[in-house]
This record gives C-alpha cells, sequence and structure tokens, in this order.
C-alpha cells in the first residue's frame, strides 16, 4: 500500500529487531505496522523503541498504564495522527476496561466520561502538545490537587512530546493502522 | 446524567413526536439520544428533524446516502462534536459498509481509504465548515471533474451547515452518544 | 446576478411558501432575498422558516427582541455573512432603536454601547460560534449574574447556532443583501 | 465617555494643531474625534497626520483616493477597529459614490461589488495586514495584470502598515467614531 | 540585493534627510539600512522618523529606553521581522547591558532572563501586537502593580503599534539588516 | 536556577552517561546543558541521544550537516524553544560558516539569505512542524527539483519531529541555552 516507504520483510532485519517483533507479534496476535514501518531505518528503530518503553513501560510512574495510553490516545488526535489515535485508543480501551473512551477524548476530552483528575492530566498534555512555549507555572499548580507531582508532570510531557514525534512520523510516511486495532477492546474478549 | 437539560420522558411528548421516536426505536431497536434531548422544545424538534430529512433523505440526491454521513462524520469531528461523530460514524459504516471509515474520516480524511470523488467531496465540505466566507470558484471547480455538480454542491454545504448547527447543539447540552452507537457497524450483524 | 443558484420566479413557487412570502412583502415593503434564494428547494425552505420562526419569534424567552438580532448580527460578523449582518442588523437597529448598535457589534462586540447584560449574552453567543468544543460550566456560570437562566442559555446557543447554517448557506450560494437593508433604521422612518 | 485617556479641549492645543483642527471642522462640519483623541501628545499628533497626510494625499498615487480607503476600510474591519471602519467607511462610501460598498468590504470583501482590480488590490492588503512575513514574489505578481506597479504596492502595503498602527491605537485607547460618521455617505447630501 | 525597491544614493536625498542620516552614520559608525531604504519617499521617511523619535526618544516617559527596545524586539519577532528584530535586537543588547536578552525575548519572551514589570510590560505589548481588539480594563490592571501608570500603558501601546508599521514595511520592502547589528552588544566594546 | 527539575551531579551519573558527557565536554568545552538536564532519567537520555546521533551524525544522509543544524533552528524558532535556536543556531553558524544564518532563519526564514534547495527543505520541514496532517504528495513533488529523494525527505521529517520532541522537553523543563552558544560561530575562532 505503501509505495514511498515500503516496510522491510521481517526476515531481513537486523537480529534484534526481528526477535522483538516476533516478541510483539507472540503476545498481540500480529504485528503492529509501526514496528515493520519504522525498521527500515534499525537506529531510529531501536532508539525509537528504547523512549517508547523508558516512558510507557516505566514502573515507578505516578500515572497508570491507562492513563498514559489516553494521553497518547489524545493528542494524538489533536495532531490527526490516524495512526496512533486507532492503535493506542485500543489499548487504552483494554487497559482501562472501558469500550467507549477513547473515541472520546478523540473527539472532545472535555466531553469524555473520565474522572477530574484524568481531566487535569490532559489539560496539561494539551498544553504541551499544542502550546509548549505558553506554559506556566499554574499549568503545574492545576496538577497537585489531583495528587500529581513534578516527576508525573514529566511523564505527562514526555509522553505527549514523544507520541507528537510519533504523529508526525506516522503521518509522514503515511503509516496504517493494522485492521485488528479498530476493535479490540470493543467487543468482550472471546475465549 | 445531564442535569441542565434533561430529557423529557416519552409519555409526555406531542403526539406527532412520540410517533415519530417509536418509529425509530422500532427500526433502530433503540431511541437515539438527540431525538429525546430536543425534544423538550416540540417546535425546534419539528424544524430540526424537518431539515434533516430534506437533507439526508432526499430523494433526488447525487450523493449517496453513504456520502451523505461521510460529510457528516467528517465535518462533525473538526467541530469536536461527540455525539455526531459517534451517531453518524455508526450509520456510515453501516452505509458504506466499510467497518473502518469512520475512525479514519474522524481522525484524518485525507488520510483515509476513500475514493478521489469523496476526497473532493470532503475538502469542499470542510471549507464550508471551516472558512465559508473564503469560498472561491475555484472550490466549486475542483468538485466538477468528480461528477459532481452544483445540486451537489449545495448538499455537501447544507448538510455541512446543518450538522454545524447540530454540532453546536449537541456540545452544549451536553448531549451524549448511545452505547449502542459505538460498536454498530463494526462486526457483522447477528443473525 | 447569481447564476450558479439563481432565485425562483414567485409564481413558480407552491402555494404554502408564495403565501408567506407575500405576507412578508407586505408588512416590510420588499422581499428578504434569502425568502426567494432558499425557495428553490421548498422542503429546505420550509425548515428553515420554521426553525427561525421556532427561535426569533418565541414568545417566551427571556430574550427581548432586540437581543436576539444583536446575537445574529455579531455572530454573522464572526462568520464574515453578508446577508446576515447587513439584514439582521437593520431589524437590530430597529427593535433596539439604536441607529449605530449594528455596526459597533459586527465590528468589535467588545467597544459597542450595550450593556454588561448583552455583553455577558455575546460572550457566550461567540464561544458557542467559534469554540463550541470548548464551553464550559463557567460560561454558564457568567450568564447567571445578568438575569440569564439555562433557558436563556438555550436561546443564546440555538440561535448562535442557526445562523450559522444561515451564514454558511449565504456566503455558499452568494446571497446579496436587499439594498433595503443598508439604511433600515439609520434614519427617523419618513411618514 | 473615554476616562481613560481624556481628549484635550480645543483651547488648549498648541496652535499649529488648532489651526489643522478648525480647518478640518471647517471642512467637514466636525472634528473626528481622532484629531481630538491623539491631540494630547503632540509630538505623536504630528507625526501621525504627516505620515497619514503622506500616504492618502499623495498626489502621484496610482490608487485613486476611493482606493485608498477601501484598503483602509478592510484592514481595519481585519483588525476589528471601531473608529477605523466606521469613519473611513463613510469617506469610502462618498469617494467612491457607492453607499452600499463599505458594509460590504468590511464584513467580506470577497462577496463586495467591486472590481477584479479592486480584490487583487484588497487580496495583498489583507496579507500585509495578517502575514506580511509570508509574502513572496507570487502576491506582487498577482497585482501587475490589474495595472498595478510597485510603487502602487508599496502603497498598498504602506496604507495598511499604518492603518495597522492607526487600528492599534484606536482600540486601545477606547477611540469612539462620531455619530455623524455613521450615516454619511448613504443618503443623498442634502442642499 | 533589493531590486524591486532599491535605496537611493545618499547623495541624491533632500537636504534634511541627509543631514539626518550623516548624523546617524556619525553616531553609529555605519548607516542603518532603514534609513536609505525608506528615503526613497521623502514625506513617509520624515513622518516615520518624527513618529519613530516621539516615541523611542520621549524624555517624560516612564520606560527605560531599554524597556522600549524590549518592547520593539518582543513584538517584531512575533511579526517575524528580520530587520526589526536584528537592529533593534542590538540596541536592546547594549542599553540593557545584557548580551543574551535580545535572543531570549526573540524566541520565547516568557522563557527570558527579565524582572517581572518586564514580563507585564510585554503581555501588554503582545496583546496589543496581536489581539488589539481585544484589549480589556483587565490587561491595564495587570501593569499597575508593577509602577506602571496609563501614559506608560500609552508608551508601549504605541511603541507597538508603529513598529508594527515598521515591520510589515520592512518584510514588504525586503529590508535587510546591516551585518553589523548581528553582533552589537554581544561583545565588550573594544577601545 | 531551574528549582522544579535540577540537573544532577556529574559524579552521580551512571558510567556511560558520565562518559559521554565528559567527551562532548572535553570536545565543545563545556558540557551543553541538554546533556545534564535530561540526565535525571537515564533511560531517557539515552534513547535521547541515540535517536539524536541516528539523525544528526547518519553518515549516508543527502543532507549535509549544516542543513540539518537549518532544520532544527528553523522549526524550533516556530516551536519558540529558547534552548534549541540558541543552541542549534550556534552549531548552524559553524558548520555553514555563516555567522549570519542562525538569527535570519529564526526570525524568518523566507527571508533568509539561504539557496532555493535550503528554502524548498525548510517548507517541507515546516509542514511537518505545524501541519503534518495535511501533508500532502506535493510537498514531496516540491523537494525532488532540488536533489533530495525520499530518504532526505524522511531525513527532513524525522529531524523536526525528534526536535518537536526536544522543543517541548526543553520549553517544559525550563532548560537554558549556556551561555556559550548565544556567541559561539559569529566571531572568528581565536587561535
Amino acid at each position: 500500500m505503501n509505495t514511498r516507504y515500503p516496510a522491510p520483510a521481517l526476515l531481513d532485519l537486523p537480529d534484534d529487531i526481528k526477535a522483538k517483533v516476533l516478541e510483539v507479534q507472540e503476545k498481540a496476535g500480529f504485528v503492529p505496522n509501526v514496528f515493520l514501518a519504522l525498521a527500515r531505518r534499525p537506529a531510529e528503530w531501536r532508539a525509537f523503541f528504547a523512549y517508547h518503553d523508558a516512558l510507557m513501560l516505566r514502573e515507578e510512574s505516578g500515572l497508570s498504564k491507562g492513563e498514559r495510553e489516553m494521553i497518547v490516545t489524545t493528542t494524538s488526535a489533536a495532531n490527526h495522527c490516524l495512526y496512533c489515535v486507532v492503535a493506542h485508543g485500543a489499548i487504552l480501551r483494554i487497559y482501562e476496561k472501558k469500550p467507549l473512551v477513547a473515541d472520546q477524548v478523540a473527539v472532545n476530552y472535555r466531553k469524555a466520561d473520565i474522572s477530574p483528575r484524568q481531566r487535569a492530566m490532559l489539560d496539561f498534555a494539551m498544553k504541551i502538545c499544542l502550546q509548549s512555549d505558553a506554559l506556566e507555572d499554574a499549568d503545574f499548580e492545576a496538577l497537585y490537587p489531583h495528587g500529581f507531582n513534578d516527576e508525573d508532570a514529566w511523564d505527562i510531557a514526555a509522553i505527549t512530546a514523544f507520541f507528537g514525534l510519533s504523529n508526525r512520523m506516522a503521518s509522514f510516511s503515511g503509516m496504517q493502522p493494522n485492521h485488528e486495532f479498530y476493535l479490540m477492546g470493543r467487543v468482550p474478549k472471546q475465549k
């Protein structure tokens, strides 16, 4: 489909990348397109996923994994990135066990059925996403009453900033979400 | 849920409105929230649905019903209207028999898997939605090679304009999409 | 003048539309162009004017007719709609008996010679017009001290939303205001 | 009315300013508020009107006086300056002998009843007004077919730039147009 | 370099302009390009520099000369005017004796190493620069705690408005800053 | 200075990070603040610099190192990131051996003294920076006549996207450029 930047074949990948791709495939049941699309440049691939994992798998974070995916889905919608909204919206539904929440935050997070804490988190994320130069102390102050501290603010900012990169690369390169993502987390998993 | 503008009970509705609501319920299996949310003002309700039907059910239109719902979903996303994106996205999936298309046009219609004709249609609709004052002859000219004529342009413009009204009323009044819409058209209908 | 969407001749109109047009002509002394321009599509015409009347003639509204025209003139200026600014600006001048107010709100309602209540009303209307997705409880709260209640908020929102539709159709179709409107309400009526 | 920056009394003005004010009063029949509002700072007053006259009274300009006022009215509307739209709209009506044109260009110059030459002139002016940093050779090229040369482009740019200054000072200082301006040029002058 | 609007030769200038240019050359060691670039139109030149001097050399101003140049540099950056950012940034560095401050306010004045008073001054200036129609009493109120009065507000507004004119003329005419400006005030003056 | 996110002491850093920091210090003569500011989170630090090096040190790139720094400086200015404009502007001056170019592209790249190839490169970069969702084939087509191919487009996009991340983290965390950067490349290196 993508004739400008065709994804490499799995067989042609460097061993470390191939191993990671196979591991993801094992876990998810399919290979999310981002893993192959970026693999045409191994050094960038390695840095991208190292960054991703440092933020999204960070053990000591004050943000739940669902909250992190909520940031990704919301800010990716602001950047109109099809791949990230669909793929991370799916993961958000699963982590939060809320089949409707991804569509809600993608269209208008102000109308979504989320907690006041999550609303404050997304207000901060959207400021980073759209107007990072205008961030003020008041933006930090608005986080604290909801139990966020400055390390959590860093997590919110860094996740937003990293997926701003990801959004731009996905839109630029014409990355399409796998069909599987569209339905994931919307219906009870079949046994 | 909506404490500012609670929907009236079905029993309290004027007969003509009640009849139409029951008819929709019969056909869809549930009552889409917009039918009750607006019914607290019967005169506006009647005008709203008369306008809706004049555009969306228009027999002689050069636009298919799927194309009309595609305009609604795309421009409603630009207006960040949760109700309309979710509800009309569902109808779009069903009419077009494409379970992925609604999410695609809602996030970024430029990356959606649609025809060049549909792309031109949405470019025109977005100009009406966001910059109607700057519409030029060139915007009309861009429609003609795709088989659209001036009556089709009117349809595109009027649907966009009408749902701009609808988007504002839904966001203003806190209208929430029925849960049923989120999943409609994503999975094969069970028999 | 308008070669793309010529207005139908009065004689060719359906009887109910013709009757209403003649009634308006009787009252105003001329036929405002919108009545003929939209009449090429009778079903849309009927819904449009039913909606218009439901909002603008609503007896139980907490907004005066002058205030309603003030909303129309102000938000139509934000949408750069020539027809609505000129036509409704004329009606605004007459209802408010203030020959200068229409030009003032059209250019910059913040500098207009209006009451604090009217200023709050227009702030709310402009939020609906330009950013309906970002409406918050605080926007409603700003209305209450001026004697507005939630039904009045609905009136403000619905009038703004309806004329957002009207603005887009007028700009799209190249509708021009009748020359009579430009001067109406600027000079004392001659006896 | 303006308590922050009250206009000085005519008697208190320096002689050269007083003389010019009286001359304007003689000619116009009243003193346009800008002449008194800015007179509280004589050095700025002198520079302002010297600049104004250098541009607006320039004998060798390829732009008619009506065209110059059209630029002022259109760009002042884009800057939402009440004083300049109303005052210069009045002068525009008189110079062009077109009682409707000022309202038209103020609301949407793209829909105004003006010549293609005037449309090109206003496109260039609006680029200077809103995006001067993005001006390209192509913007100049669009002027030439209409009989404008580079000196005319300078006139368009300088008039737009000067009234951008004027717009900001008028909005900032709360300058209100004289009531006389609102009606000037709309009705045939009485003898 | 500038083929569209070549600067006149010094010898060809009217005597009063020539005298002023020579005076500046004497003082600065070179002729800033704006002095020659605008001299092709002597009447505009005289008004421009009269205005400039009325604001920038105003003895009784509550703003220091460094603060005035800070306003120029910051708002010129918002207008993306190369000439003014580079030339006035140089003067700012010299007046404030802070070699870093010009780059800071040009990129993001919110992150610059300036006083709270200067920050408030720049917030007001940016409102005039970008949104003068939306100026409210609250914007004035924010100045007073920092020792600014209404005359100082006028200075801030007028300097911003005047350089908005200057920015547009410089960008329009392709004015380039003299090479000398880029380095001025960055390194200790050699004796 | 930065009390919210203080930089760790060199001694406290993990060995691999410490080694890299010392290497940079050796080469540059000082430690650019970004190396310490991000080091409070080693996993993110490693991914950040791995990504940076993959793009900025990429041997086979069709972009010169100066061109890459030009992209960084220009897009960082659009994002109003003080750290990146000042630090990468310095490196740009050095690589290009053009002491004026960094200020030029930071203020308005359209007025900078750069080649048509570089202008096309920056147009593409700015589209990725500000409107990545609207990228079209035409944007790629505009690159080819200047000798860029699709791999070069990827470099432009990826550098822009990566520094969009960097800009947001620097603005968010209050990162300040080292004083050394402000002057680097402006004056001939002393021997």
